[in-house]
C-alpha cells in the first residue's frame, strides 16, 4: 500500500486541496461531503477541536507530519483538506459575474471571494483560463471557493446559450463615449463580464449586451482585472441591494 | 572591478530596480533621474527603440545576458532598471490613503495601480509594512509606483499630526452599526485609513475621524485588502469627479 501522504496537484487528477486551516474548514462548512482526508499537523494549534469536528461530519482525518512531506509550498499549511473536484451549475434566475479568459490563480481566486462577500453567487469562467481548483486559486479565494456555483464554459457564446435571459454588461477598456458603470440602466439580472488581464474583452464583446466603462486616469493602462471586477460588482450590487 | 551585474534586491541597500519592460518605461516617462541603469537582454523585441530613448535620455543602458545571471526570478524578465530609492513629500492639500501596516506586495502595489488609475495620488504607508521599493511590489503596481507620491510613517500619530486639516475616514471591519462608505458625508479633503490584511483596523482607530464600513455578506471574514480600497477610494473619487 502506498504511504497516505498529500500528492502535489495535477489539474488533470479528480482531486484537489483547500491549503490551510481557514480554507478547509470554510470546506467543511460548505461542503463537507466532498472532502477526502483531511490532514493536520501535529503543531496545529487547535487540531483538538479540529479532529473532533472532522469526527462530527465522518470526515476521514489524519494528523501527523509524514502526511505533509510531498506538498511544496511558499508557506508551511498546517492544515490540508484533499476534496473531489465537482462541477456546479449556475442559477438561471440569480445574477451571475462572467470572466473570459482570466489567466492569474492570484486574480481568479479574488474576484471569487469579493463576488461571496457582495452575495453575487454564480461565476462562469470561459476557457482558456487559470485553473479554479488550484490549491493557488483556493488560497486566494479563501475558500469562498465553495461558497459559490462556478461553472466552466469553452466559449461564451456557450455560456450565452446557456443563459439568454441575463442582461450583459461587457466592461471594456478604453472608449470614453462608453457609459460610465454608474450611468447606465443597470437591469437586476444582470451578467457582469469581464476580460483578460492582458488584453481585457476584444471589440466584438460591445455587442452582446450594454458595453460599460470604469473611468480611470491616464497614469494606468488599465485597473487590475480583480480591482475591476470588484468596483462593477460592487457597483451592482449596491444598486440592487445585494448586501 | 566587478561584473556589471544586477545585484538580488536589499531592503537596506539605497537601490532597487523596476522589474520588467513595462514597469522600467513607466519609470522612465516619470522620474527618469532615478535610474542608474536599464539593462536589456539582447532577445528583447524591442531593444533597439528602448536603447535609443535611454540615449536620448541620458540614462546609462546595458545590452546583455550576462548581467541579468545574479536575478533569480520567477519570470523572466527582458528588462530591468536599477534605480535610486528616494524620499517623497505627501501634497497637504490632496486626497490621500492612508495603509496601516500592509503586509502583502502584491496588495501594496496592487493599491498603488489603484490610485493611480483614480487619480489618488498621495499614499501614507504606516509601519511595520510590506517595502513599498521591493521589485515585487513595483511589479504589482505595474510602474505606478512612480506616478504618485509614498511615504512612510513610524505610526499613525506621525502622519496625522503632519496632515491635521484631513477628514479621516477609517475603513472599519465588521460593525454594522456604522455607517455606509456611500451613505456618510464626504469631505473633499479626505484620507482613507485602512488597516492590515489579517486583522484591519484596530477599534481605536474609529475614533480619528468618521469611520465607515463597506457592506458585505456573512459568506467571507471580510474583502481583500486591495479590494476594499479599490471600492472605498472608487466611491470617493466619483464623488468629486476624481475621475
Amino acid at each position: 500500500m502506498p504511504p497516505d501522504v498529500i500528492l502535489p496537484y495535477k489539474k488533470d487528477h479528480p482531486a484537489s486541496y483547500a491549503p490551510g486551516a481557514f480554507a478547509t474548514i470554510e470546506l467543511m462548512r460548505a461542503r463537507p461531503r466532498l472532502l477526502r482526508k483531511v490532514y493536520i499537523r501535529p503543531s496545529f494549534a487547535e487540531k483538538d477541536a479540529l479532529l473532533a469536528e472532522c469526527a462530527r461530519l465522518q470526515i476521514p482525518a489524519l494528523c501527523g507530519e509524514e502526511a505533509f512531506r510531498r506538498v511544496r509550498q511558499k508557506e508551511n499549511e498546517y492544515v490540508i483538506g484533499v476534496f473531489d473536484k465537482y462541477v456546479d451549475e449556475l442559477s438561471p434566475g440569480k445574477p451571475h459575474v462572467v470572466l473570459v479568459s482570466p489567466m492569474d490563480m492570484g486574480n481568479l481566486g479574488t474576484v471569487v471571494r469579493t463576488m461571496a462577500g457582495l452575495n453575487i453567487t454564480n461565476l462562469a469562467v470561459i476557457s482558456t483560463a487559470a485553473d479554479i481548483f488550484h490549491p493557488k486559486t483556493v488560497r486566494a479565494s479563501m475558500g469562498a471557493l465553495f461558497q459559490i456555483n462556478c461553472a466552466l464554459f469553452d466559449t461564451f457564446e456557450e455560456y450565452r446559450m446557456a443563459f439568454p435571459a441575463h442582461a450583459c454588461y461587457p466592461f471594456m477598456l478604453g472608449g470614453d463615449a462608453l457609459p460610465h458603470v454608474l450611468e447606465t440602466e443597470h437591469k437586476p439580472l444582470f451578467a457582469l463580464v469581464f476580460g483578460n488581464e492582458a488584453r481585457g474583452l476584444p471589440p466584438e464583446f460591445a455587442d452582446i449586451g450594454t458595453p460599460v466603462r470604469i473611468p480611470q486616469s491616464a497614469l494606468v493602462d488599465s485597473l487590475n482585472l480583480s480591482i475591476a471586477a470588484g468596483i462593477g460588482a460592487y457597483a451592482f450590487a449596491e444598486k440592487f441591494e445585494l448586501i
